[in-house]
């Protein structure tokens, strides 16, 4: 039989890939400077793809303590380039969600920050599984680009006070590279890998601080609440050990957020909250999170202050101008905004009934999503082709009562192939019942 | 953020790698046809690298149960050609070792369980790391192939009782990419992959039975006992599962074994002792192993039976006959079992002196192998060159007395470059100390 390598010796000399995955799997601390060697080793092609799954995976099982995932988030943050935002005045900040059903908070929160005089340089993903995504939502609009040049983006963040692009090839490869693996290795749903994914691109663009959105629920990447917690508490270390202020909401995704899902529905839905006539949740979701930009921004003293500002920027209708700025800014046809028959549109829509009287006592999230994805509005793969017009309003949420035969959700469809799948899908995710449930908490921790 | 594609459901349709990766991460057993099924796509090519690395890791830290550990197994088997030698009548019985220093064992028991009745196909290893391996050892015989084609090895099974050759790339493909691939991600160090890999292959051999050596302590594989006991019963169900005999010897692998370390210095070591002229604790460690062999090949109703069979066997020279017998079978020169002389021989010796009176207390075995190694006796790296004349006669092993200045090892060496280092590291692999220590069993536990 063989045997490994001679022992344990990480220093001095070049990292031994070998050696620090054998010290991760027996629960050793890792030097920082050998994870440093190892990340740019790895984005160097260097260090081959099966090298760094076995890490991660022995990180999935022994974790990383602060000093290691510091000098992970770092290595990855420096493996391309850092953006400097300071020819624009004022604190940049940014909003990270962890992802849900029906978020399309970054689509009124971006004008609204920026309304207010925060900059907002913002890097979004595109939907995959059951989550949609910033970029997916804003390609609905017709002509809207969101893949600017780095210059384009520093410039539109000084001129507009907000760009929202998509992840480019220079900013943190590594983690692009490293995400790509993880998603076929099992390592995705890590604490430390996901905080310092996150963490990296963002500290990428160029912020000085960060609204973290971590969601929690059944349509949440997070089911459980203390697993959103240690992600949060993570990342905002993580930030504040990069010199960066970070603050975090843990917000429900217990069901889909606001009543629109789908690419074009839920920009819809994201205009008239900027006119204020969108459901309570997303709106009061958004608030909260935009309230915190404003204080981390320099703008407001507290969230409460904030919020006054944000009411009148919406009452005024300076945000809704913001938006209109931005879509003119990157290509899009800012006559959409108001016209919402320039958008695309579904065929047909049809109506799933409710199979008796009571109420909405549940309504399985992910299951939600993953309807979506049967009816093309979002991405089994990440090469999948979406249709920005289908999706799905959601006639009724949890605690509104039903009657049989009326309609619960409204499909918005264009090909008739999968209706009967989605249907299927959709009713299975509904819970009826006679009782109304306790109502939940929409931002249920602030953590700073 | 990404999602990982949606919930667990391995049945029915094709294996999903994914799912199967997390299946084991969380700690859920998997279905044996998934097993199966994954582990033919790894062959195939079908599942990369970066997937398997990560399955493996996380065997490392779930394990896998008795069922998982049967398809595990299985499935190698199966990757490749399982030999039929129904032509060559008898019980036919192999021996595994586990590895250690100066470990011919199987040069002496081949020849002595077949010059006994006993038909031996054996497949063997080159040495890795500290430990040697019989095929180096064998190559060190002018003139003897370990290459011969299976039709080959299926004749001298039946015309001679024996045959000693290498791993074939018909047997087990499978272990031989994913032990390539274990060597270089930290998963080596994991029972049940350890046991799946040695039993597939010599499952694939065409035994009936099988005589497992287990070495333990500081120059064995396993350097605890109980470690070495749970590979052991692992190893002996695996067999029973597939209806195989099979008997475990745990035997001592604290000291190197007999005096010679160095594959032309062990030949003869073993051919002596197939003169009864061999260092006593190689010698009861052969006859121990061959014993169980003639047992479970009904040749002995009892080991004790047995080691009549063999005393007689030296004693009547039937046994050395057998070795020169493979010898000249499988292309060797059997001049050189009577001619040392015609073995590769080192330039010259150097001995290496004792630093004061006493005794020798222990030797760190793993370090012998490792200076072994320094010297060009064994290998670093796979494709490591390895001089077959170089190596070190142990003057004293543990429990002798020392004297200042008195030779404790000799070392054969064509080339002086490593010298000095090989001297530091034998003088720091032996311990030295006033009080004889006691005495350790060389069989430690037997269990079948």
């Amino acid at each position: 039989m063989g045997t490994p390598p001679p022992g344990f010796l990480l220093w001095p000399g070049p990292v031994r890939p070998y050696e620090l995955i054998k010290a991760k799997r027996d629960g050793h601390p890792l030097p920082p400077g050998s994870i440093r060697e190892f990340i740019a080793a790895y984005t160097r092609g260097d260090v081959p793809d099966y090298q760094m799954s076995a890490l991660c995976m022995a990180v999935v099982f022994r974790g990383l303590n602060a000093e290691e995932l510091g000098a992970w988030t770092q290595a990855m943050l420096e493996s391309g380039e850092v953006l400097d935002l300071s020819e624009t005045p004022g604190i940049k900040v940014d909003k990270h969600s962890t992802g849900g059903v029906g978020d399309k908070v970054s689509l009124s929160l971006a004008p609204l920050a920026a309304a207010c005089g925060v900059p907002v340089p913002m890097i979004s993903g595109r939907g995959l599984g059951h989550t949609g995504g910033t970029l997916d939502k804003l390609e609905s609009i017709p002509g809207f680009r969101v893949d600017l040049s780095v210059a384009d983006y520093r410039r539109l963040v000084r001129d507009v006070g907000v760009c929202l692009i998509g992840q480019t090839a220079t900013l943190a490869p590594a983690d692009k590279k490293l995400y790509a693996l993880r998603d076929v290795t099992a390592t995705v749903d890590c604490l430390p890998l996901i905080a310092s994914s996150i963490m990296s691109k963002k500290l990428a663009e160029g912020i000085d601080a960060l609204v973290l959105d971590v969601k929690v629920g059944s349509g949440a990447f997070m089911k459980r609440l203390e697993d959103a917690r240690a992600l949060a508490r993570t990342m905002i270390a993580l930030g504040t050990a990069m010199n960066r202020k970070v603050t975090a909401l843990l917000t429900d995704m217990d069901q889909p957020l606001g009543r629109a899902v789908g690419n074009a529905l839920e920009v819809v839905e994201a205009v008239e909250m900027l006119r204020g006539r969108a459901p309570e949740d997303y709106t009061e979701v958004t608030l909260a999170l935009t309230a915190e930009m404003l204080v981390l921004g320099g703008k407001a003293a507290t969230p409460e202050q904030a919020r006054e500002l944000l009411q009148r920027a919406v009452a005024d209708g300076s945000a809704l101008r913001k938006l209109k700025e931005i879509v003119q800014a990157q290509g899009g046809d800012p006559r959409a905004i108001d016209d919402y028959s320039r958008l695309p549109q579904a065929r047909a829509t049809r109506d799933v009934p409710a199979p008796g009287d009571g109420f909405v006592t549940a309504i399985d999230t992910e299951a939600v999503g993953l309807a979506a994805v049967a009816l093309g509005a979002g991405r089994q793969r990440v090469d999948s082709l979406i249709d920005p017009a289908v999706g799905f309003t959601l006639l009724r949420k949890v605690g509104e009562p039903v009657k049989a035969g009326e309609p619960v959700v409204r499909v918005h469809y264009n090909n008739e192939g999968p209706l009967k799948d989605v249907e299927e899908r959709l009713l299975a995710a509904y819970s009826f019942g006679a009782q109304i449930p306790a109502p939940r908490p929409l931002v249920v921790e602030r953590l700073e």
